[in-house]
């Protein structure tokens, strides 16, 4: 692969940061994550919107490149990728001192890539099946020690909540994915997803209003729901709600509509719901971004490695 | 300066990491910064231990290396520094997949140093006078969000507290460091310094019991003060606790004991103890790093950019 950094095309492995980048010494960063269809980032305007958000809430939003849309499309034509796995990260960099941050920024920039099998009517689910879930100890931080609606580099409590599903897995089973709770008890997100449920027809996630990370895909979702007539409501929930659910899914970016088969050992199920919403995402990343006629061959979901598509 | 990164001893300018290397991805390290006085590190052991612990608390305790001491007095000879600033960081280096972290680790580890003046009875504060303090909104993490005693790369609550700071300042007045409560409204800690103050003749400080990560510095100063015979007390207090003492101090490893001046514009002032106890550090300094018939140059103080002493 070819990653792109500081405005330079260079092979993955001599991509590199200066060890007293910010962004290693302290996660003082911002990123995103986002999937490519058929040569075009899907949400690419969203997915912008919110790193400038999330560099502005660090305090260096003017540090975000304007060309950063070329530098994507550029990596993407260096690698020959239509369909792919796409990281940008923007961080304050290199300044001189300690903690405190300086006013003048001179960003670092990278944009990583890795194929990822198409999505679409036609494309294959990256996720092997539907999610086990588990409610793990760890809890999202409160919006007043992180603010939770900026996708920073420092992401420990989703590693330390994905070290409690290792801790507790067996040879026969591991869990597909830990489930947050806020630090007063209601149900948050995933590590790296967002949690939808279905009760009695409604569709029902937790509200922005509580410290969750509220995605770009969970937007997307719900708009969906509401374009199809469905009600959609956000509130505070318990995880016994989740668990108690006539159908539940998770959403992010790679994942797109993942849904959940149990959670902590409670079968939950796939519904027709579930399987709708999935069907119109589909439909909608088919219409936007791939054109019947284009015959460009690419790389098949099953092709990629296992590794590569855990979120 | 010449840093330490892998196991090689490399120019500064040329020390980097992967752009996938966890910690600058997700700040997936764990880190430690100390003072060198007369070429031996102050509390090597208390920091390697807390090193290690940190490492624990993010699963790969067993990464941390074994040579660590021998790979920090090598930086320290390439760069013929006695009296440094020193840093130390482990992270879970690069790793297949995403965000969950797999077992196998080939840790990053960098040795970071820089030269700042002696410390002991002639040595020279590395601050340029009292500390001027004021409470941030930004809190300190509860515990089950973030291990509290871990010191880890993700330190965005002391950015946001400093970056408050900033905010704050005027063209008159910048205040040195921001104070963080709890998400309860207790008394917690510095952005990178514990609190100390005096109240009736007691030492008191916010207990490790609360969400703050115990300093090396604090825990020598609370061994400092009771054997001098004073009450060391340590429990939950409010910041007017701090603003209505007679006296207070911030503690780190850079800063040693650095007397508080005023909190939110309330003059504290500093007083007795907090210059007995500055002594008391000083001459442990002394006789444990300094012979006095050693006549080794060493660089002074005032020769050490400010923009290094920021903490």
């Amino acid at each position: 692969m070819t990653y792109h950094v500081n405005g330079d095309l260079v092979p993955a492995s001599e991509a590199t940061v200066s060890v007293r980048d910010r962004g290693f010494m302290y996660g003082d960063g911002a990123f995103e994550t986002l999937r490519v269809y058929g040569g075009t980032p899907f949400e690419w305007d969203a997915h912008r919107d919110r790193l400038r958000r999330t560099a502005e809430t660090l305090g260096f939003g003017d540090a975000v490149p304007d060309d950063l849309r070329e530098r994507v499309d550029e990596t993407l034509a260096a690698n020959d990728l239509a369909d792919a796995y796409l990281k940008v990260s923007v961080t304050r960099g290199v300044q001189p001192g300690k903690l405190t941050p300086g006013p003048d920024v001179d960003p670092t920039v990278v944009v990583y890539v890795s194929p990822l099998g198409r999505g679409g009517v036609d494309g294959d689910p990256v996720w092997d099946g539907p999610a086990t879930v588990q409610t793990v100890r760890t809890r999202r931080p409160p919006d007043e020690s992180f603010p939770a609606d900026a996708k920073t580099h420092n992401y420990l409590p989703g590693i330390l909540a994905r070290i409690e599903l290792r801790r507790a897995a067996t040879d026969e089973f591991a869990a597909d994915e830990a489930v947050m709770r806020t630090t007063d008890g209601y149900l948050a997100e995933g590590a790296t997803s967002n949690c939808f449920f279905v009760d009695e027809g409604v569709l029902k996630t937790p509200s922005a209003d509580l410290p969750i990370l509220p995605g770009v895909t969970r937007s997307v979702v719900m708009d969906l729901a509401e374009s199809e007539g469905f009600s959609v409501r956000t509130s505070r929930y318990a995880v016994d709600d989740l668990r108690d659910a006539d159908e539940a899914f998770l959403t992010n970016s790679t994942w797109e509509i993942r849904p959940i088969e149990s959670v902590d050992g409670i079968d939950v199920g796939i519904g027709p719901m579930t399987k709708l919403l999935a069907r119109l995402y589909d439909e909608r990343v088919e219409r936007e971004h791939y054109d019947e006629n284009d015959e460009r061959e690419r790389p098949d979901a099953e092709t990629v490695e296992r590794e590569e598509r855990d979120e």
